[in-house]
C-alpha cells in the first residue's frame, strides 16, 4: 500500500500512480479542497464525475468544527463526508499560521486562537498526528512550521530545524498509534521547508530522508508569495534530491499554468482553493482566453459555454450569458457551476499531461499550451 | 391548451391536470420559486428529479436583472434558465409592494425604485404584460395591487377596484400582442383581491369572471399576515364563486400544513420561497417531527436522515450529523441539500394528496397527517 509506480517520464515530469487503501490515484493529480469536509457547494458525486481521484480536507478546520473525535465516532472522515476515494488531510500548520488570530510558536508546538470563536488551542506534533489518525484520511501530513514568504535566511533556517524536530516526533507518535492497531491504515508524509534558500532546501531534503523511508513528500513553503522563478528553481533542486519512486506533493498550487510548470519539474500531487475561491468571484479558466471574469459586460449576450474545449457539466449545459447573470445577481448556483468548471479544467489538464508524458509529446504540448493560455489570457 | 381536467375530487379538494405548451401539470402542484431564473443553488435537473412539474420565476427581478429583452433575445426564459417544463411568471406586483424602496401608486401604474441600485422604474398593466410576453412563461399573471395584510376595508376596496381596472388593461394588451403573432403561446391569469372582507372577495371574484373566460385564477392578498382562519374562510367563499373546471393558484403558500389545508379548500397550484429560504437557515420539514432546525445540538451525532420517510437525494445520501455540521459551518452545500429535501417534501405531499383524492382517503389522511405533523412538531 502507498506504493508509487512511475509509468512514464518526460524530462523531470512523471506519469505515475499512487496506491491507497481507497484506490489508486493516477498522477499528476489535482486534489480539490474540501476544507470543512465539503468541496464548497458540491456533492462528492460531482467531484468524482469531474474526474478528481483524491480529495484534501483541512485538519485545522475539522478539529475546530465539528471536532475530530466526533468525526471518528461517526465512522471517520470518508464516511462523514461521503467520499469513498483517496483522501489527504493537511497538518493544520499552514492554517494556524495564516488563519488563527493569536499564536505563540515554541518548540513544543503552537498556541493559537480559533478564527471562529477565539477559543485557545495548542497543536503539537503529537496532537496533530492524533487528530489526523482520528479523521482517518489515507495520507496525513507531518506538522511543520511554514514561515511567511519573503522571510530572511535565519527565520527560514530556524523554521526548518523546528520542522525536522517535529517530524521526528510526528513519526514517533504515528508509529506508537499504529501499534495500537485501532487506527486506519495511513501514510505519513513529511513536509519539506527551507523557503527559497537553495542550501537550506537541499539540507532539509537530505535530513528529512535520513529520518525515514517516507512513502511520499510534501513540498511546503512555496506558493507563499515568492517570485515564480524561485519556485521553479527550488523544484528543480528538489527533483535531484528526492527519490524518483516516491510521489511529491506540491502544497497550495495551483493555477493552471503553475500546475503545468510544476509537473514539468517533477511534481505529482497538487491542491489549491483557487478553483473554488475564484468561482465565488465569477473567475473561470479557459484554454483559449486564459482567465476570464464572467462579470464582464462582453459576456452579456454570449451564447457560448465558458470554454468550448471543456467537457464539464457547466460547459455542456449553460452559456456565458446565463452564468454572467448568475454571477452579477450573486446567485450561489454560479459558484457551483464555475467550481465544477474550474476543477474540471485542472483535472483535465493533469489528465492530458499524463497522456502526453506517456506518448512523448509532453514538452512540446506544454509550451504550446502555456503560450496559448498566457498570451490570450493577457488580452483580458 | 391550458385546459384543466378534474380527475377526482374529495369535498372541495380536486385531483386534476393543467395542460400547457411545455407539458401537463398534475395538480395539486407546488411550484418551486426560481426568483432570478434559478431555484437557488439547484440545477433544473435536480428540480425535475425531485418531482416538480411547474416552476415560478419573478417578473420584477428578471425585469431589473438581466432585463426581459435580453432574456427574450436569448430565446426566452425557458431556454435561458434551461427549464423545458411548464413555467409561470408572477406580475411583479407583490415584489414592487414588498421589495422596492420608494413608490407611488396611481391609476396608471406604480413608480418604484429598484432594490438593487435605486434606479426609478414604472410598472403599468401594459408594461407588465409586455415584460411577461418577452420572458415567455406558459402562464403569466395580471398586474394587481396587493394591499398589506391587516389593511382596512376602504384600502382593500380601493385596491380591488384598481386591480379590476388594471385587469381589463392587461387583457387588452395581452390580446393586442397576441394578434402580432410574434409572442409565445401563453395564458393570462387574473389575480383575485379583497383581503379578508367577504363581500369584497365575492364581488371581486364575480366581477373578474365578468371580464373574461379565464383559464385559471390567481388568489392574491392572502398569506400576507392575516389570521389563518380568515384565509381558510376566504378560500371556502371563493370555492363557491369560482368555476370548478379552472385551476386556482393560491399565491405565496406555503408551509406543508397550510398547503394541505388549502388543497382541502379547492386550491390547485401553490408557490412559496419557504422551502429554499428555510433551507438557508437549516430549517427542514419532517413528517414525524414537524419543522426542525438542523442546528440543534441534539443532531450532533444523529446518524439518521432528515426524514426517514423521505425519498429525496439528501435523505438518501446524508445524515443529520453531517448536515448539522454544514449548517453550523455556514457551508452552502447545506442550503442545497436542505432545499432539495424541503422542495421534495412539499412535492411528495401534493403527490400523496392527489393519490388520496383519487382513492377516497384524502380527508382521513389529511387529518391524520396534520395531527402528526403539528403535534410532534410542537415538541421542537
Amino acid at each position: 500500500m502507498f506504493e508509487f509506480r512511475v509509468d512514464a517520464s518526460a524530462g523531470a515530469a512523471r506519469a505515475g500512480a499512487l496506491s491507497t487503501p481507497h484506490g489508486e490515484v493516477p498522477t499528476p493529480a489535482f486534489m480539490p479542497v474540501g476544507t470543512a469536509g465539503t468541496v464548497k457547494t458540491l456533492v462528492m458525486e460531482e467531484v468524482a464525475a469531474l474526474g478528481a481521484r483524491m480529495v484534501l480536507a483541512n485538519t485545522y478546520h475539522l478539529y475546530l468544527r465539528p471536532g475530530h473525535e466526533l468525526v471518528r465516532d461517526l465512522g471517520g472522515l470518508h464516511a462523514f463526508m461521503r467520499w469513498d476515494g483517496p483522501l489527504l488531510t493537511d497538518s493544520g500548520g499552514f492554517q494556524v499560521f495564516s488563519l488563527a488570530a493569536i499564536r505563540d510558536v515554541h518548540d513544543d508546538g503552537v498556541d493559537f486562537r480559533s478564527h471562529i470563536d477565539g477559543s485557545v488551542h495548542t497543536f503539537t506534533p503529537e496532537s496533530v498526528v492524533e487528530i489526523q489518525r482520528a479523521l482517518g484520511a489515507d495520507v496525513i501530513m507531518a506538522f511543520d512550521e511554514c514561515p511567511p514568504g519573503g522571510c530572511d535566511r535565519a527565520t527560514a533556517q530556524a523554521a526548518g530545524e523546528r520542522t525536522l524536530a517535529w517530524l521526528a516526533r510526528c513519526r514517533a507518535r504515528f508509529e506508537e498509534l499504529g501499534r495500537d492497531g485501532d487506527v486506519p491504515e495511513q501514510s505519513l508524509f513529511p513536509v519539506l521547508q527551507g523557503n527559497v534558500f537553495d542550501d537550506l532546501r537541499v539540507s532539509h531534503a537530505r535530513r528529512t530522508r535520513e529520518l525515514g523511508d517516507w512513502s511520499g513528500f510534501g513540498i511546503g513553503g512555496l506558493s507563499v508569495g515568492e517570485a515564480k522563478e524561485n519556485m521553479w528553481r527550488t523544484l528543480e533542486l528538489l527533483d535531484a534530491e528526492l527519490p524518483l519512486d516516491r510521489p511529491r506533493y506540491l502544497m497550495g498550487v495551483g493555477y493552471p499554468d503553475d500546475l503545468l510548470e510544476a509537473i514539468a519539474r517533477g511534481c505529482d500531487l497538487f491542491d489549491c482553493v483557487a478553483p473554488t475561491r475564484n468561482a465565488r468571484h465569477g473567475t473561470a479558466w479557459t484554454s483559449t482566453e486564459g482567465q476570464v471574469n464572467l462579470k464582464a459586460a462582453r459576456f452579456r449576450r454570449d451564447a457560448g459555454p465558458i470554454d468550448p474545449d471543456c467537457d464539464c457539466y457547466a460547459c455542456g449545459r449553460y452559456d456565458r450569458a446565463y452564468l454572467r447573470h448568475l454571477v452579477v445577481a450573486g446567485e450561489w448556483l454560479a459558484m457551483r457551476l464555475v467550481s465544477i468548471h474550474n476543477l474540471r479544467f485542472l483535472t483535465r489538464l493533469t489528465e492530458e499531461a499524463r497522456r502526453r508524458i506517456g506518448d512523448g509529446s509532453f514538452e512540446s504540448w506544454r509550451r504550446e499550451w502555456l503560450g496559448r493560455y498566457r498570451n490570450e489570457g493577457s488580452t483580458q
